[in-house]
């Protein structure tokens, strides 16, 4: 149901009368909010001075205990009750609440096996014992055990071959050592590269399958002590997760780039392309042990050793195991919750705010962390509207779910409703887990002043500084050396690019649309993520205690959301837009330059064969192959369009508030305002992935989460494809063009 | 007995009709060797191709079973053999040999206990196991069991403090953590800084008590197969050696300065300063895994963590040790074997050569592996004297006992024969521990040219390129930015510049005789080092099989011996010991530059508070200490002194070969060039540190092994006395002006 109100200006006013204490008591800055003038700054101020009052980490930790009570993936009856009373709660707060469903294919485990038959045998236990500790690790009712979704079935046995993380680079040394995949079963470390990476790459090579260990050196006992007394990773624990080749397309594998209605055109299952090629399985240390120690081989590199009490080798062999995995290729219904509050004065342009329900065991941490911190923001917004402050925009909670086995509920609801969203949304923000620590923000650089000044508006609960003046400590003290100077010479954070590994995918990278991603992370490091071990129990003693930075994010999320929602003119910023593209060009040039270099010095000492002379005769490492030499690439036309760009950015900022729009001006401004971030995709897309369609932010088709920046140019250039790359500095001129067309179209508005 | 002979000049000659055709046989350079001219370049090169075939790696291999067969310390019936039977062979080959004996106190273990008293119990077994695989380690007939010696006697009881590699930088950090070691008993790992410096910083700290293990991360399991699958750490291997504070002096603790002879007046132990303050002891990471499993307090950082499968602490406690060593302080004698071959033309100029043949156990690599090279080359230039071609200099073989606890037999006899040795002593040229690899040079940098030019005209036995050229191929694949980038700017290779570690020490560290290390290594790796598994079986399968190593060595270091006693003028170079130097002053300015720099960022940081930000306030790390700001030094008297030596380097260069000097004053400018020297040391020597009197290489204080190249600066720099290191640059400028003075009292000679 909609709920009648009044516009949230008038209100605000009377709102200011009873907060005024609040507001004396908090240090907020002086200055303007982005997209407000000093009277509607005022009132945004009081508005959030209110919201924060009704933000209550205990009720955050009610939700969090009653909902991580049971494994709830996708399919599973508890996940199903999870959106059902997500749904109530939204519903009894006052927003207009549907469940929507979509059909889609999810394959759980019907046989799991793994043995090593020789040298000597072993068959791997595939389980995570209960702790005495952890009342929540015996609950087990329709626990999903360890597996990767969307590994295809199989039924294997090979000689082990060690990959390392399984990356490109560990694949092009694995090869200066002679080691070939064919035939054989790949092994490769959790970490690193995104897991579908892994196994996509090892089949590239020849692999027939592949196993995934978490190993102690990344987040066991090396790293601190384990579960349950440590947060980190128990000896038996498995990380679970998909590797469905997201990269590609992510969501339903069977209905890319529409939604997976009932009635929607499927794909038959062999022809979906984002399923392995070759069977995948996680393990724990405990089960990798046995078959690292029997293989021989080249002792690994230095640096690919991990932490387990053994000498790892190269292989291949004589460690040969068998690898035999079937599954329920089942169609289960995934239920997103759509909570919307309609905006009092732009109901048609639309702020949407998610987070996943879904989790692959009890998912205290990822997702519910962050999914108790949005209702927490839900409810006080919902209780504004209802005291008589509703957001001038419309306000969509989605509650995704299926998120784990490949970004699915948001996907297809994003492909279902394209049309609209494309149309009317402003910006998406998300959340998944939290944890106690720093302010991480990535997002579409058109909204890096925005969530700035949002930061430095929260204090973080530890230090009672703002949450931007802790995070620009932690660059100053931990960051890169470009960050520490930044530090210094940037008065602003950057926002990190994103690339893929939450819902934000499918709106940024599909649709075009601003989107951002807010967690608090780094002080609550654990070895829990994916296993039985993410319950309630290790997310309250190890990763939040007190959830208060459920409660911090709640306040910076809810803050975002307001501000977009009632910013008279949105606070989109080009400058610092511009500011990062340039220093992605700048990275592009450097790295064909290193490149260009690198090969150059390679070549030569290839020529005068000093690798042999440098290299021990008696180990099987050898030199690495030729490459062709690297050419220039012609930048200056994505420089000259940056260069555009920047005096644009400049003058748009020049000219903001310096005009009284009328209210029709104000909101065709708007929309062409939310509009710029459409200009960054083409409809084509990427080259060979045509469902990523924007050109600044990919995630990296080699290397999974991590994003790729300017991807077109980027990728070809990583795989030498100078000429492609070429081609791809013309496509990213011109839409950075038609960015810096659409904000001088905008300028025109204004000077009017 | 001395031999007769006419001089090197004219039975060259005849030298060189019976070998021309293996000359053909090899590639030679085409250029004069150093300090020879053309004539005399000849009848070198074909002395040398004499030599080499006189070089038989077979033999080596019989002296090296024999010698390695029993564990043969300082003190031991075995060591009196071994130097017995060292000295026949040199006599029988026709040496002047003496066997010159001091009398040294040497400790040996009484009693060692290591118990782990609480929280749980653990006794280390502090023993090594024979293997059925390796013979040798079942022959422990004079066995000394692991120990450090010159650790004092001790009974302590106290919790653990993990204190990584006890260098200052971990003390730096454990201060930041809050963690003292007041009256706790450190435990170490093994690497990284010599070991004497472990407990020597640890007592400085207050710790009661020092254990220092080999961790497997550095070289056991985590590196590669361990004995006798590989060459790496068994289990049980223990680490012995000296932890005499050898930076202070070396040698007899009892005797600083003096020979240790009978009647020499000696020190009561109680004064002997060199003795360590606090009980230490050396264990297996077998014993030393119940121990820090038995750990608590703040996880360690993670480059802190080693390869045991346990999560590492910092302590203190609440695991709790009772260390108790006695040892039996008793006055041994060590066995020098002295042999002489006198100079046929200049017998008051001495090339001194040396190898140690005492080893903690067995000795295999250490020392024995260089001694039958040496063995090898002193039998082959005997029988090139025999022949006709005796050396023009004096040769003086080495081979000197107590090395390991702390470079005493060389010292003794250095300090005894001072003033013999600072008239005559042309070079020191030592050699130790040997293996595969690529060539290892250090020295005087004078003497690099001229090593450079013997490692271009022997040839690496795996690739059939000089050892030069694979050693550059090296330095231009693996070497860091510099070293890569200097195998192109710069035809030579530099030598590195010679710390402590091995028998050079007294010679030019205490005596300023122009010294040199060689050695092979980068291919042998393992971790036999002082252990059990330094046997005959593990070096000839692991670190140099068929001794083809061992064969280089000897030509090498043979070939070196040679020229340096035929030289008719002494290959001595100043244009090369020039560049060296800039780049240490070089260093010492970056030096300087970054500790104000980072001083200065870290006080405005901590001024701004920043660290209590960016720290996780729930940790015990802190923010450090305040330093006092890092004042600008005056280099220029440094710089000027350089450029002074520069020009009288260059011009020194021009005239070598344009005259033709007298006999007489040829002899002249050869003593005058090679008591060059001597004008890099003075009297007084270093601060605090009498005993190192040269200004330009010492080792480290706090490093020990380590060089510090112009120590008086650099280490004042480093523990930031900043005035002492005014005065510093000052008195390294004279030493500089001293040697320049030198040259040009030479340019003088040669100009007449």
């Amino acid at each position: 149901m909609r709920v009648e109100h009044a516009s949230w200006t008038s209100l605000l006013v009377k709102a200011s009368l009873c907060i005024s204490g609040i507001l004396l008591a908090t240090s907020v800055s002086a200055e303007n909010i982005t997209g407000f003038d000093k009277a509607s700054t005022q009132t945004q101020r009081q508005l959030e001075a209110q919201f924060d009052q009704s933000i209550n980490p205990a009720e955050q930790d009610v939700w969090l205990r009653k909902f991580s009570q049971k494994p709830h993936h996708v399919g599973s009856a508890a996940g199903k009750v999870i959106a059902e009373e997500v749904a109530d709660l939204m519903k009894g707060w006052g927003y207009d609440t549907e469940i929507e469903k979509y059909e889609i294919l999810l394959p759980t485990p019907k046989e799991r096996l793994l043995q090593l038959v020789s040298p000597n045998q072993y068959t791997a236990s595939l389980s995570e014992v209960s702790l005495a500790e952890d009342a929540s690790t015996a609950e087990q009712t329709e626990l999903l055990p360890p597996y990767n979704a969307f590994s295809t079935d199989g039924d294997v046995e090979g000689e082990l071959v060690f990959i390392n993380y399984g990356r490109p680079e560990d694949h092009a040394l694995l090869e200066r050592y002679g080691v070939s995949l064919k035939g054989k079963i790949a092994i490769a470390k959790y970490g690193k590269s995104w897991r579908g990476i892994k196994p996509k790459l090892a089949a590239e090579k020849g692999a027939i399958g592949t196993i995934i260990y978490s190993d102690p050196a990344d987040d066991g006992y090396v790293v601190g002590d384990t579960y349950p007394e440590g947060p980190y990773k128990h000896e038996t624990g498995v990380q679970r997760g998909s590797v469905m080749d997201m990269p590609t397309y992510p969501g339903d594998v069977l209905t890319p780039g529409v939604g997976a209605t009932k009635n929607a055109k499927r794909l038959k299952r062999k022809n979906a392309s984002t399923i392995t090629k070759i069977p995948v399985l996680p393990i724990s240390y405990k089960d990798a042990q046995p078959l690292l120690a029997a293989m021989g081989g080249a002792t690994v590199p230095r640096e690919w050793a991990g932490g387990l009490p053994i000498t790892y080798h190269l292989g291949p062999g004589p460690a040969k195991v068998r690898l035999k995995l079937a599954f329920n290729w089942d169609m289960v219904t995934a239920y997103n919750v759509i909570a919307r509050w309609e905006g009092s004065t732009y109901p048609n342009e639309w702020v949407i705010r998610g987070n996943h329900h879904d989790g692959w065991n009890h998912g205290a941490a990822d997702p519910l962390s962050g999914m108790v911190a949005l209702l927490a923001e839900a409810k006080a917004i919902a209780q504004l509207a209802k005291m008589g402050s509703p957001p001038a925009r419309t306000i969509i909670y989605g509650v995704w779910d299926a998120e784990e086995p490949g970004l699915i509920g948001s996907t297809e609801w994003a492909e279902d409703n394209a049309t609209d969203l494309k149309k009317h949304a402003v910006a998406y923000l998300n959340t998944d887990g939290n944890s106690r620590g720093f302010l991480s923000m990535g997002g579409s650089h058109t909204l890096e002043k925005f969530f700035n000044q949002v930061a430095a508006d929260v204090d973080d609960p530890q230090t009672n500084v703002s949450l931007k003046k802790r995070l620009k400590a932690r660059l100053a003290i931990n960051g890169n050396k470009r960050q520490q100077a930044e530090t210094r010479e940037r008065s602003d954070v950057r926002l990190y690019p994103l690339g893929s590994g939450s819902d934000y995918t499918p709106f940024l990278q599909h649709l075009g649309i601003a989107s951002a991603n807010l967690a608090f992370s780094g002080e609550g490091n654990g070895g829990s993520y994916h296993t039985l071990y993410d319950t309630y129990e290790h997310f309250t003693r190890w990763r939040d205690p007190g959830l208060a930075y459920g409660e911090a994010l709640a306040r910076v999320a809810g803050r975002a959301t307001l501000r977009l929602a009632n910013a008279p003119q949105l606070p989109f910023e080009f400058v610092a837009f511009a500011d990062n593209v340039a220093l992605y060009i700048q990275e592009l040039e450097n790295l064909i330059e290193k490149m260009r270099e690198e090969t150059r010095v390679q070549n030569v000492q290839l020529d005068e064969g000093i690798f042999e002379l440098a290299l021990d005769p008696t180990k099987s490492l050898k030199a690495p192959t030729r490459q062709a030499e690297v050419p220039h690439l012609n930048f200056a036309p994505l420089k000259n369009s940056l260069a555009r760009l920047q005096v644009t950015a400049e003058k748009y900022n020049r000219t903001i508030g310096n005009n009284t729009l009328s209210a029709k001006d104000q909101m065709k401004v708007n929309q062409m305002l939310y509009l710029t971030e459409r200009k960054l995709t083409r409809p084509q897309g990427l080259t060979g992935r045509s469902w990523y369609k924007h050109h600044i932010y990919a995630p990296g088709f080699y290397t999974g989460y991590g994003v790729k920046t300017i991807p077109g140019v980027r990728e070809a250039i990583e795989i030498r494809k100078f000429d492609e790359a070429g081609k791809q500095v013309t496509i990213a001129a011109e839409v950075l063009d038609s960015l810096t067309q659409q904000i001088q179209a905008i300028l025109k508005l204004t000077a009017t």
